[in-house]
């Protein structure tokens, strides 16, 4: 009984779907699964989460829970809330007030105490540093490519929150003066051009630049075009595609350039949605940093892909958050 | 006898001249002094600067020197060594190979252990974290502007050094792609528009811009032309002067609105020799910053001129590293 393993259950929400999964310290998995996010309520979905944990637990004797991480939109790791969260507008009530207490919440049903949440970027950085290519740096920066472009920052080997909590806005770095418009209502961000959405909007000024190249996304009405597609047809040869590719990877690694004069960090990984195009973003973005890199830093400051984006990375980051919340 | 005051020694090397102050924590000066580097020898520039705080010391029976704290270009605060600085190259001998070893040779000549030395941007942020505006702050920015751009980052209450020890080179952030070509051999770096020389440059381009604009600058020399010519025409109403400073704060406040997204800092703090412009340069650049911020952040950073810059901030930032050393 004394050697039971510890482990901790990371929890991954999102608006249609919740991941959840039980790891140690080792990233052995002992049991994961999705469900669908319930959306009538709050209590409702930790319940639905706890039962879950609870079930995988029942069937390994050998483990016991220590704690519980959850990625989440709109979290705040200190008061342990999600706050105003948009796309969980359904949660919100007059009880609540749109603040959900996930601490509270998943002690009274999951009966547990050690309860950490945190973004998704963030997350990603912690799960980096816990079970990827992180492990033994102090300083370095995860990369989120998805709908836009999130970033969780380690410095003097803690996650940079700032004075405000909401460090590693790295997505609204203005990277082109007057370009195309952000969903934070200015014009240029990074996250408009490097992101799975931002790869799309390259595709289509690509399309217009230079009717000459001819490509089947031209039968794509613009609504349906997707990171997803371009990439399909870059590997099928696609000379458009490979060149948006290429484009975004330019952006980004000017861009990668410039957040080295600030922080210099070790590595910069990327992980997320567009990531898994592996080679066909990742080598732009590296000849694109390595031109444009200042010459204190050069060969010094490693560009990769994340090293747990193929496994479970949305887990992985969510329990690492609850093992740097017990290691506290 | 045993309420002898601790005092530090603050010294800032510079090219042409040393500057020496004995200053304790509470920012009273016990003498001061301005000498002249000698050139011909490290180890003899080193017996100048402790004879001379010597003579301090003598002359204040109450005070006990604690430590030794030197703003010197090139400096590493790890090896505490000068290393290699393109100005002293007549300092580099066969026996030393252009390694000065600081923190030995002063311990030789002053016989005091505490010895520490950063550049002049790292300095002026202990400067403004022990002596100025950011005493209470964790997480701030000091941006000096004097022929370059420099900065000091503050970041969990630490100085932020990175995986390379060379952190905080936010002069060379590139703010115009393909614009104005730098020292590092790159184009557009910040410090070609936000500097001394900066400003200077911006006026040849707006006398060239614009020739219906008349000022008196027109008569001088484009080797002669400085941020100080310029500043005194802008007092004596100069449109083009004015313009020259508008320019520089629209650039400027842009640069750190794209910073707040990376560190979330409580200030940004403005020194160097720019930075005495005082209003002519921080009222554009407030209302760039202000215009040019991502919302999260709106009305959570302040902008503001060092609160040391007209207390000797060199010798004070030089102190301040000592009394950082004294209080590991």
């Amino acid at each position: 009984m004394g050697t039971k393993k510890n482990v901790v259950a990371g929890v991954d929400l999102g608006g249609t779907h919740t991941k959840i999964g039980i790891v140690d310290r080792d990233m052995n998995f002992y049991g994961d699964k999705v469900i669908n996010t319930n959306m009538n309520s709050f209590n409702q979905w930790v319940q639905d989460v706890s039962t879950c944990i609870k079930d995988i637990c029942k069937n390994n004797q050998d483990i016991v829970l220590a704690g519980l991480g959850l990625g989440a939109p709109n979290a705040n790791p200190f008061t342990k809330c999600i706050e105003s969260p948009a796309n969980l507008q359904s949660w919100a009530n007059t009880e609540n007030k749109g603040i959900l207490d996930v601490k509270a919440t998943f002690e009274k049903y999951l009966g547990i105490k050690t309860i950490a949440l945190d973004n998704d970027a963030n997350a990603a950085a912690f799960g980096e540093k816990c079970y990827g290519g992180a492990k033994k740096m102090k300083d370095f920066i995860v990369i989120t490519l998805g709908t836009g472009l999130g970033a969780g920052i380690y410095i003097h080997d803690q996650l940079v929150y700032g004075y405000t909590g909401i460090a590693g806005e790295l997505g609204h770095v203005i990277v082109e003066k007057g370009g195309r418009f952000c969903g934070c209502r200015r014009r240029g961000c990074l996250e408009t051009y490097c992101s799975a959405t931002g790869v799309a909007r390259t595709m289509l000024e690509l399309m217009a630049d230079d009717r000459s190249i001819d490509t089947p996304l031209r039968n794509v009405e613009p609504n349906k075009m997707s990171s997803r597609l371009i990439y399909e047809e870059a590997l099928k040869g696609c000379e458009l595609s490979k060149r948006c590719f290429d484009v975004t990877g330019e952006i980004l690694g000017r861009a990668l350039a410039d957040f080295t004069c600030f922080s210099s960090p070790e590595a910069f990984f990327i992980t997320g949605g567009l990531a898994r195009s592996g080679d066909l973003i990742l080598n732009p973005t590296i000849a694109s940093f390595e031109a444009n890199l200042c010459f204190p830093y050069k060969g010094k400051v490693k560009v990769a892909l994340s090293e747990i984006m193929n496994k479970n990375p949305a887990i992985l980051g969510a329990a690492a958050l609850a093992w740097n919340e017990l290691d506290k």
